[in-house]
C-alpha cells in the first residue's frame, strides 16, 4: 500500500521504538489510496503498521531488549520484529499532510520498508479499561 | 498462527470495537507457538492481530460507523475492517491461559477468524506523548 522514508538506512540504527526515539519520516502511499487519508489531520496520532522485511526467524523464548534483560521471556510477551507475522505498529504524530505523502514524527522503522495500513489513535480502544 | 474462539457468529452481532463490548472469546494458537506465551500472564492487556478474512472491497471515502456518521472521511480515518491490508488490532484483556489457548475478554471478531500476532500492550509505547 506504501513505504517508509526514514533516515534508519541500517537496523543497528533503529530505535527500540519509535515513540521514544523523535526521528522524523515520511509514509508514501500508492497515489490510488490517497483518498483514504481525507480526516486525518496534522498533530493528530496514528497506527502505521509496517511489514518487517528484514525479520528473522522468530526464537520463542530468549533475552528481550536485544539481548540486555537479565530474564528470558516469551516472543508474544515482547515487541520483537522477529515474528510468525512480521507486522509491526507504531504510534506516530502526524505533522504534516500532502496528498498520498505523510510526515510524522516517531519513526522507529527502517528506510524502504512497507506500509501496510494506516488506523486512527483513538483513546477509548487503545487504552486498557480496569 | 491462531484462530479465534468467539460466541459472534455473524457479522451483524460484532460489536463495533471489541473493549466496548465485554464480550470473552478464546484464543487458540498452533501449538508450536505456545512457549512464546511465557510471561504473558492473566490481567495483562494484548494486542491481538486478526486477519478479516471476510473484508469486503474498501471504500476510500465514506461514512462511518456503520454509516449511521452524517460526515463522511477517508478509509485511514476510520477503523473499517474493508482495508486493503484487512487486518485488525484489538485491545484485550487476558483472564487466564492454558498451554497453547488464552481466554480473553473484549472480543470482537467472528467465530473462525485467523490469528496473526499477539504484542503486549506497552503504556509508554501506546500512549499518544505531547
Amino acid at each position: 500500500m506504501g513505504v517508509w522514508h526514514t533516515p534508519i538506512k541500517n537496523p543497528k540504527d533503529a530505535p527500540r521504538q519509535g515513540i521514544e526515539g523523535g526521528i522524523n519520516g515520511e509514509i508514501e502511499l500508492d497515489p490510488r489510496w490517497a483518498r483514504g487519508l481525507t480526516g486525518v489531520e496534522p498533530g493528530a496520532h496514528i497506527w502505521v503498521f509496517s511489514f518487517f522485511n528484514h525479520a528473522k526467524e522468530p526464537e520463542l523464548y530468549f533475552y528481550p531488549h536485544g539481548g540486555e534483560s537479565k530474564h528470558k521471556t516469551g516472543l508474544f510477551n515482547t515487541r520483537s520484529p522477529n515474528r510468525p507475522a512480521p507486522i509491526g505498529m507504531t504510534l506516530v504524530k502526524v505533522l504534516s499532510i500532502n496528498e498520498n505523502r505523510l510526515e510524522v514524527k516517531g519513526v522507529d522503522a527502517l528506510d524502504g520498508t512497507p506500509v501496510l495500513d494506516i488506523k486512527p489513535h483513538l483513546a477509548r480502544l487503545d487504552s486498557p479499561k480496569a
